[in-house]
């Protein structure tokens, strides 16, 4: 795909760090809270291996989705559109060619 | 070892389960509270991955203790005993020759 060899402008890597923290500060923020609120009902041992297996998935997503690499940032933005941890403004400082690849990938 | 191949009274097995059944109660409630307040103080994310691998070792530990097998059982209570969730007075209505095994097994 064309815009994974794309250039990255310095204004534009700058843009899209603060993009990436703000993104990645809003979903560690949002788990946490979702964490304590489900350790707060833990009442039997289910409850308790429930949230190893949430703790678990959650691990596993947020490692892969933040390993910062300007060649999958397209497709890290898209996604986290997509699932509603970024705003499309919050690109702002990105090529509107950039930008009209991750609203495509976003709403795929 | 001799007591691995004990018979089993039926006056033993009930005395074992109820045992059994304690301890397994008393580290669960032990470890649901500590779960909720390690919880509670989770404030960034390595807080988080902290009570992750917490559960994992917990579950690992829980899993593999709490197998009810009569073959094993000796050992499982020298366990628990050394580790403070039984003492020898709950193993009553096993015979002294088990429970003493129990105590020399629990105090190395």
């Amino acid at each position: 795909m064309q815009v994974m060899n794309a250039e990255w402008t310095t204004t534009e890597e700058t843009a899209a760090r603060k993009a990436f923290d703000i993104a990645y500060k809003r979903e560690i923020g949002a788990l946490i809270d979702s964490v304590r609120h489900r350790a707060s009902s833990v009442n039997e041992i289910d409850d308790m291996w429930r949230l190893h297996d949430f703790l678990s998935i959650k691990r596993h997503e947020v490692d892969g989705r933040y390993d910062y690499q300007l060649s999958m940032l397209v497709f890290v933005f898209a996604g986290l559109v997509k699932d509603g941890w970024l705003s499309i403004d919050e690109l702002e400082g990105l090529s509107t060619d950039k930008i009209s690849k991750i609203a495509a990938l976003a709403s795929m």
